[in-house]
């Protein structure tokens, strides 16, 4: 398996690029519209040919290269079955498992975030974890149907029930930090490790009072049409 | 071997950061001051202790956190005994095999971009390539000794000719790209790969005419005192 993580500096965001080399096929996760040339141009390099664009959720803060890499590919889009973007190809569920040639995307509904927030075990020892789980944090859960009880299950009964040592590639993160493992966020990370209780990690996520992102207004109707207006 | 690369969104420079579990201990590779609590804390919940400082050479673009590691932690530092930092605990020759616990760390002279330049093939598997070797890129060869011949020279013949499927760590990507392989940038790399001569090589670096770094009057003087000035 190739494994890549790319990186958009101004939205802070997290796109993965899985590719397989005997059927020389490759997938995508959260791809950025700005950077779409970037990563057909890495694909075309690895001597792969996309077939899978797959979103973690409905973003708010970027807009996706879903629509462009799909009318430049053929490539097909996955996303959540429930409160995702109508424009999708193939609508997803928990439980689904996608093989992208011998690789497994194992789909797990992590919402919270967002209402229709999915995760990604990738490969059996790796799982994408969206705008659920960030290194030492987690997504914001006060709009696009965000609901931090939600989040806190998804996450305790979802991500951390993963093996300790699976790695966790989270959806952003604004620190430089590019990686961790379930067993580190288990222990470590501030609002939802040490055993905190739900019920405290709800008044947390409520006392936050965060500005709304500076994209929401223009990236949330773009992205619910895969970035294709 | 534990393996972190970590980001500094200001100057684009990547820091590493290798832990060995048996003995407990890390390694820490180009780290920027600024990150310093950043680096210790995830250090600490890692459990590791902080026993190797290491720069791939003096840097003209951001202040090593050096000096700062060193006084919280007695770790020591390691640079190039030619034209590197005096301000080093232990100066390093190519060809020198440090060892952090149980994993090896060897040193591989690659100046061109300064005449300090040094690689350090980690492990076995992967290399931290420095200003020498970018994804799809290297290093300018314009200030502090740099000499594009020389650069041509490192890389062709002490990287390029590692094994093709050696991961390659950088010091800096300003495209949000994270990782390559060897095989990847001798067919790939605009400037040095698919077998460019080393005078055309030379002409298209010193046709480049880039600005000097922002950071240069500051940084190059403070990292020859490991950032303690």
């Amino acid at each position: 398996m190739i494994f890549r993580q790319l990186f958009d500096r101004e939205s802070c965001t997290y796109t993965y690029l899985v590719g397989e080399e005997k059927a020389k096929v490759a997938a995508i996760v959260d791809p950025v519209r700005e950077h779409v040339a970037r990563d057909l141009q890495l694909i075309e390099e690895l001597g792969l040919r996309l077939t899978h664009i797959f979103e973690t959720h409905v973003h708010a803060d970027h807009i996706t290269g879903a629509g462009e890499l799909r009318k430049l590919t053929g490539a097909k889009s996955y996303v959540a079955r429930e409160g995702g973007a109508p424009c999708a190809d193939v609508p997803l569920d928990s439980g689904d498992v996608v093989n992208v040639g011998e690789v497994e995307f194992r789909v797990l509904a992590t919402p919270g975030h967002t209402s229709d927030c999915l995760s990604f075990v990738v490969g059996g020892d790796r799982v994408l974890t969206g705008d659920a789980l960030f290194v030492r944090g987690c997504g914001r859960t006060d709009f696009q149907n965000g609901d931090p009880g939600v989040l806190y299950d998804s996450v305790t009964k979802e991500l951390f029930t993963l093996p300790e040592e699976t790695l966790v590639y989270p959806g952003h993160d604004y620190h430089g930090r590019t990686v961790s493992t379930v067993g580190e966020e288990k222990r470590h990370n501030p609002r939802l490790g040490g055993g905190r209780a739900r019920e405290s990690f709800i008044a947390l996520m409520n006392s936050l009072d965060l500005p709304p992102p500076a994209k929401m207004a223009e990236a949330v109707p773009a992205n619910r049409s895969c970035g294709e207006i």
